[in-house]
């Protein structure tokens, strides 16, 4: 039997809910009424028709993950402070708040070694100092495997120069970033109407573009030109960069301005050598032809299987989840009697590139 | 020898380019006396580093679009007026330049009789019943294979119920819409650096994602529910539509606030089966990683080969156009020997679908 490991899996940690329920403003927890708890993690929310999201003990109890894992047959999770991380606090607050919550995150996967393990939180508000620091010493837990990261970097996107020291210390230790979508689209992309469709516009288009964007912009700056051993775990399968790939490449060899000054230059890496070596997929994209797509793009040996636990719950109750049924399906359609690449992407990927003890 | 059909070429049509020339805002076309003529197509542009782009007789010389598919072995091309079309003009002039332009491509069309077919533009600052009206008119000429449309529709997008008219005329005079992006995304979604990167992140991901979205509140809003047999060809292969289908169904299925507002019912067309029986996607991808999901989530009896003529030139003048050869390498690719079904996407699809006699 396959071991299932999910990459894509976040929690609240208990600190963090209790520092989201003291604030007034976004993100924080408000208590409706009629609806009771909900999240709301994007300016005006509350007052938008889905008012947030529902958020209960799945998002913070670790008991409830395990009995996700144990029904879903998922041997080991990568867990991950879920969205906004500390994006939103001042540079003391957040460095604060990341040794505590890296430290919780340890801890919790102490007390279930093996089945646990875990991505680090940095400080982003903060100086490039200051993250360094903290990277040195996420180094020094034992189960930490790399670091989730939102697309703003510092403030101004991850194309910022001064990103480079972060991304220079995450190669040294060897953390893989795991780019993770927060912000979505304005609004205003979404047309007068959107209301009426509650989360899925913002969710299903908006979360993969600004994954898409924030890599691309990576890209085009150079990133991977000059941090070359840098790994990047895409969520979402990469957005659309396998689908957009091939696009984004022609672009940027039809165009005449950069031609022009200078900045076509042979030396480049191709984005199909980066998408080969510094990327790796999660396979969170409900469906075969868009796995099949991930697969093609960077290679089988770099996707790995995830549920996005513990969202997308059954709205009926059901105790499967669906979400995660169509990302298991998604694999098992992909690769047909291939029993040795669904096992991979399904859990030795993702036991292998992170180093896991399972 | 395989016909090849070209389903994505566009033109300006000189009286087109004679509007844009007498024009002094977006979109026009101004003089710069170090570079020379410069289409500007969206705010802004013309004050950017990149200042709009370069406009010649490709864009509006039925001889040079000749001369384009003789050296690319394209038999036949469905032309469309570029983009943005007629969204700018007020509704009585919108209404008589759809008449004029259409009537300019029929002719242009009957002098190359084989050789050229096109898409029709419609006067959609007008109201619903003028569009009715130039879809009566255009149904009668001799050429027309569809219309061609931009995203946003009378103004508030195409999930707008006062479009079913211009939808439901469609269906009966059995005229696809080929659905292009214009207006891309706000640019404050790439970052305080997107200059640097030309015009490669708003023609990449903007352009690809406006259609996704578009055609998302389509779908969403319940038109292929209402207008069953209406056929939409989507501009570069979809956006990213076939890879993000999966990620929409599963979103629209875990939306708790649609299920409590009795909006999740199980009538609704499930977007696989939308993608099977009302949309075609050209081939316009430009890698075949794209073009393989394009071909799992549509069918490739559905998928029709495009170039985006006259845009995407040559950086260097060569004559074989390097955005034309990774089109079609990425069908040689994605079919291997599989000759027929590649012969289909190139041009017997095409052929078969919009009913030209080449």
């Amino acid at each position: 039997m396959a071991k299932i490991v999910d990459v894509h899996s976040h929690v609240y940690t208990p600190s963090y809910i209790a520092l989201l329920r003291t604030r007034k403003e976004v993100p924080f927890i408000r208590t409706f009424a009629d609806i009771g708890d909900r999240l709301i993690i994007l300016p005006g929310e509350d007052e938008s028709p889905s008012r947030g999201r529902p958020v209960g003990p799945s998002y913070w109890d670790i008991n409830e993950k395990l009995a996700f894992m144990d029904s879903h047959s998922i041997s080991t999770s990568v867990i991950s402070l879920a969205n906004p991380w500390l994006d939103f606090l001042a540079p003391a607050e957040a460095t604060e708040q990341a040794r505590l919550i890296n430290g919780e995150l340890d801890q919790l996967c102490s007390q279930h070694a093996g089945r646990l393990y875990a991505f680090a939180v940095l400080p982003l508000s903060a100086t490039a100092s200051a993250i360094e620091a903290e990277i040195q010493h996420i180094s020094s837990l034992k189960h930490m495997r790399g670091v989730i990261m939102g697309t703003t970097g510092l403030g101004s996107g991850l194309d910022d120069p001064l990103l480079d020291i972060v991304y220079a210390a995450l190669e040294k230790h060897e953390l893989p970033i795991f780019l993770h979508p927060h912000y979505g689209l304005p609004s205003a992309v979404y047309g007068p109407r959107a209301d009426k469709y509650g989360h899925v516009l913002s969710l299903a288009l908006g979360f993969p573009l600004e994954t898409t964007i924030a890599v691309t912009r990576m890209y085009l700056s150079g990133v991977f030109d000059r941090s070359k051993t840098l790994q990047v775990l895409l969520a979402h399968s990469g957005g659309t960069l396998p689908f957009l790939a091939g696009r984004i490449e022609s672009c940027l060899e039809h165009d005449g301005y950069l031609l022009k000054e200078g900045k076509l230059n042979e030396e480049k890496r191709a984005l199909w050598d980066v998408l080969r070596k510094n990327i790796y997929l999660d396979a969170v994209i409900y469906s075969e032809v868009g796995l099949q797509a991930a697969v093609a793009a960077s290679g089988a040996e770099r996707i790995m299987f995830g549920t996005d636990h513990p969202f997308f719950p059954p709205l009926r109750g059901e105790e499967e989840w669906l979400s995660a049924r169509l990302n298991r399906d998604a694999i098992k359609n992909a690769f047909g009697s291939d029993n040795t690449t669904a096992n991979n992407v399904l859990g030795d990927n993702a036991i292998r590139i992170l180093k896991l003890h399972t």
